[in-house]
């Protein structure tokens, strides 16, 4: 897998996106390879509760010109050196009026700054805080071929189908330039854990998978869609920095015990990458609008180094340097771990409840007659049939034996074809 | 305000006080220069629930004159000398018959304990334990010049009305000799407490203060007011021994999630002063009338070095050198930040509760482009709307972020005005 | 006590019990000394839930003669060396053939194992991995003198009546053959729990006293009788592996908060030897079968060292030596503090609820001036006062003083006899 992500990391790199225009519509067709993606376009100008959509924003080129005809600030070299959703300019000005246009990190100087301005009509580049303190006076020539025009925001989702209507949600942007944690990493295990689900033979819930820009793409979704995951999401996740070789963070939905919240805290329990558990905060990414007073759904979300939690967080310094193919798979694997639990996870009921069924003469127990042997194997069947009492779901009896949910994934199969034990969701 | 305080305690001092009598009335006139009391005589003989009012108690002198010709056990110079309640004597009397009268701590061989005897008449001396160990053989001239006789116990109350009639109470005791933290540290902290809340610009609640004596004072005053109280509080504080700079301790109600206690450990967070949290306890003062199990009222208390956990407790050590009145500003500073607190705390609802409300539009997102600007404060403001879900109240929210309740004032404020936030209290 | 203990040890000792037979029955014949036991028997072919009583077994003598005519895994001097319910036999066998059903345990080189095959038609011998290791190559004459045919499953049961029908149960095991902490402790343990309880002069609860084979004694119990249990049980506790110098496990039903369990989290944290409490597991006793899904009874267990948690278990160094008389009394007496507790917790009612009944007057006050005497004496009974609110059960009053609820049974008597407080049990 970490091939292939990487290829497919190399060939979105490049790609200046935004939260509308051209570079978002070539991201979304590249990731429409790995899954079948149906395209939105929400027009500019449209109402989504308290947002409008703004202007489509395209760009083709920017750069400044320094006194000594050196080419600085370059666009094709760098797309970070724009502030996203900059207006064209085309003009020569000092270099004391250039400065009010120019952002840096005195504290980073090697980083080029990542800067938006979408909902407020401006110009300028970033540039390092090295490149920044060795600017001589004279005349600068700023240019940026960019246009702000009625368009439309783009977003792609795809679903697979499950027996049940009852839905999961794995949501993810993709509006932000050239960066690789806190931005590629999302789009990619979302891509990669889609092929997973869709080679499972049988699946309980349908999956929902969402590419949007952030923030005001997911508004326009919920917009058009929020009512009906209202009714129908059992649990969902956002998917953001999820790309380094860091701890894994999750944060928690409003709820803390929806189904997303329990499946992802016991199926941590259980893996082997150090992890934390976190409170939902405002302080990220899209989780804020699923949760948002009115939906409150169940969306939690699994990342490793977290926005803000790390130095280099929208600065050029989060590269491809940064983050890890292998760690990648490894929080696909790990969201996947999340999905086979969900699936795992259902109400049984033991068919006979008085005194325990004796498994022996069903060849149920361990013919040895050595009791010792195979003493765990047989204990978590046992403690299966005990719990299984049409009201406690797997993921409790695995957390009252304090073992993962997987491991009775044979002997549920087994004590289902002896008639033992029944399925009696509720 | 040390500067008041100290000059209230050093008029309050000299005075022996006890649950009935003149001693309490001159205290509760002194105290009337700081807040407009109500008085109320409740006439010996009076059944108020369990309980029956005492005769009145008076004293005007009390001393021992030893075989030496010298006068010992003053009770001009030090009012602890004399048992509180003691009857009237005057005679002569053997060392061992003395012996049987006098009290005294060996531990503390230099304190003068404190002694009641309130409800069995009997009459005696507290002395210290170096000078009762140097008494001589010889007669005993006891004197004791009080008189017990058919009165009345007086207490004091003042009200400040709010715009509702849902209550928060304050109640501090005054029947105590000259002691300090144990005695003038309540209603002084009370009565600066009632200063501060008077000059607040507008009220939410109704604050009662109450100065009354002890135990059967309270009990008078709730067989007369209880079942209003039972009706209209919200919270409450006994202030007893907050006026030394040990650290805070706050004794819970029974009811533990009470308004009182809710506020009041959510303020001891972010205040500085080392603090501790207890369970309500029978041994403490009268939030154990008010937590009796007919009322269960929402009644805690917020101490310093607390009854019972300091030496000097109930001797002639626990005076002026025992206090501090720095640390007795800072406990009515803490007091008058649980009672903004209470102020504060409301329900509310974001009025855009689909997504989040585009606070760019509004001029309520920093201008900054750069977003990390400011990020704390505008978490702050996205949080708050972010769990005004109309049930969540703002001591909860301030909790959820682990923050001060006090931040949230002036984004209420701004969002209130803006249409986004309305108060929308159960 | 221990005394007795140990003669009693002494003669169930050689027996060679299992579960059906006459070892069982003239086991329980010596038990039925300590209490009247009524036996059941349950014949051989009976249906029981899930479970068909089997055949009796019975054995005389069972031993190997090698090839060098001594006598080896002689059932005569240790009864393990024949698999319990082993099939009879009488021929010549190699080396070879013989080592299919031998049974050694090579990490425990001097041990024999304890292995049966109640359900599966078999024979086989134990033997230590030291003697297993000598064998020398020759024609073995294996002799086992034992009788599979139809007969019966023997229980007893006692009961002792109470002013309740409301029933508290101790259920232990006779089933294994010489074994010390994992068969004879809990039946000496149960038996002279009786007797104390028996010794009561009056007893709230009914006590119900089982001595069956472990599970499918129970399995048959239960058949018969867990209707009744399920209306009339409170609490339950399953005796096993409590005679020896370990510390005490409590492992709690599924209820977990059953009257069971508070009891004994309670009643361990006043006592001397150190404990643990674990929550219910399948690994274990006869707990397995009370707390089945269609009972869940609240029946937990008091062990010491634990089955499973010591390496002599179930093996023949699970013998005298390793179990102690005085901890096994020790065990009996905190089980008898469970019953204390339970028959001391019930729910009061303050009569003199609004404000604190004035103790002074009744004589219920220390007469003593100085209240620092006997303070904690006369807070146990103010605490007591303040919380019997007709809801809150001793256990709870006591955990809320974090104090023993032996300590309040003084101040019932008196608050009770002064009519200030009144039994008002739900």
């Amino acid at each position: 897998m970490q091939n292939e992500l990487e290829n497919y990391f190399d060939r979105l790199w490049p790609i200046c996106r935004s939260i509308t225009g051209d570079g978002l519509r070539r991201s979304l067709e590249i990731i429409n390879e790995l899954l079948p993606l149906k395209l939105t376009e929400v027009p500019t100008g449209t109402s989504v509760f308290d947002w409008t959509i703004p202007n489509e924003w395209n760009i083709s080129d920017a750069f400044i010109i320094a006194p000594d005809g050196k080419k600085i600030c370059d666009f094709r070299k760098n797309n970070l050196h724009v502030i996203n959703y900059s207006v064209p300019v085309n003009k020569i000005i000092s270099l004391d009026d250039l400065r009010k246009h120019l952002h840096y990190i005195e504290e980073l100087p090697d980083a080029v700054p990542y800067i938006t301005s979408y909902y407020k009509e401006t110009w300028g580049f970033c540039i390092s805080y090295n490149d920044y303190k060795n600017l001589t006076e004279g005349d600068y020539q700023v240019v940026i071929n960019s246009s702000l025009a009625p368009g439309s925001l783009t977003y792609g989702e795809c679903i697979l189908r499950g027996d049940s209507d009852k839905e999961v949600l794995f949501s993810t942007y993709l509006c932000h330039p050239s960066m690789a944690n806190n931005e590629l990493s999302g789009p990619l295990v979302q891509a990669f854990l889609y092929k997973k689900i869709a080679e499972l033979p049988k699946r309980k819930y349908t999956y929902r998978f969402l590419f949007a820009p952030e923030t005001i793409g997911v508004i326009a979704y919920l917009h058009a869609h929020g009512r009906q995951l209202k009714e129908k999401l059992v649990a969902g996740y956002v998917l953001t920095c999820c790309g380094d070789k860091g701890a894994f963070v999750y944060k928690q939905s409003k709820q803390i015990n929806s189904l997303a919240d329990r499946v992802a805290k016991h199926v941590l329990k259980y893996q082997e990458v150090p992890y934390e558990v976190i409170p939902f905060s405002v302080g990220g990414s899209d989780e804020r609008q699923y949760c948002s007073p009115g939906f409150n759904l169940p969306v939690g979300s699994l990342t490793r180094s977290m926005y803000q939690r790390y130095a280099e967080y929208h600065t050029s310094l989060d590269n491809k340097d940064f983050i890890s193919f292998d760690a990648m798979a490894q929080t696909v694997e790990t969201y996947f771990g999340f999905v086979k639990a969900m699936e795992l996870n259902d109400i049984y009921r033991n068919t006979i409840p008085y005194g325990e069924p004796q498994l022996g003469k069903r060849g149920l127990y361990p013919s040895s007659v050595n009791p010792t042997d195979a003493r765990d194997k047989i204990h978590n069947r046992m403690h299966l049939l005990s719990f299984a009492d049409g009201n406690t779901d797997l993921i409790d009896i695995a957390e009252l034996r304090n073992c993962d949910i997987s491991l009775f994934s044979e002997d549920i199969r087994i004590l289902e074809s002896k008639g033992i034990l029944v399925k009696s969701n509720l």
